[in-house]
């Protein structure tokens, strides 16, 4: 068995944290995979993400909302998945708590440059 | 709204194809986000994928079963992820047909060389 390599998604630590939780699923080699558990958590008002990489995201549980510095928001659902480009700034707006959020991110050179 | 770059992983064809299927959930420019859909379909025996890329994949939804040409097998349940190394041969034993098996699967140089 090579099952030793396998983990779940939504084994959760118990209890749930109660700062946002970011978590490798395979180690940074020019792409990282992650798990992020937020419960409740936002990104402060008026600050905003603004990576250097492209990070396409999915929400597997929970809800949660995105804002762009353009204005717009974004309600994200369970199978929500959405990309977001380098330099594209934005925040988290929102998210629930029951259930926690469990989003997976992949980070990289993901578009066209 | 940016909205229509939004999408939904549990958003499937109606009605479900007979075929295994395969959508890119982001344009391949070196990294590769796919889902595949999978509604008992399984790699003849006797065949492998032998890829000459990383790939990571993780069980959505469904019940499935990966065989490694070493002779082990592994069981997912829904949530369960495994890193596929280039060229660690394997096939595709069992997939659930209700519900159907939803995957998805990041491809490209995701280990170190």
């Amino acid at each position: 068995m090579n099952s030793t390599t396998m983990k779940n998604l939504f084994d959760l630590p118990n209890p749930r944290p109660n700062h946002e939780q970011f978590d490798d699923l395979i180690p940074d080699h020019g792409v990282k995979i992650e798990r992020i558990i937020s419960t409740g958590q936002t990104t402060p008002k008026g600050e905003w993400y603004d990576q250097d990489h492209d990070e396409w995201v999915i929400l597997i549980q929970g809800q949660a909302t995105l804002e762009y510095e353009k204005g717009h928001t974004v309600s994200l659902q369970s199978g929500d998945h959405i990309l977001i480009p380098a330099h594209q700034k934005h925040r988290v707006a929102h998210t629930s708590t029951d259930p926690p959020c469990i989003w997976l991110a992949v980070h990289g050179a993901l578009t066209s440059k």
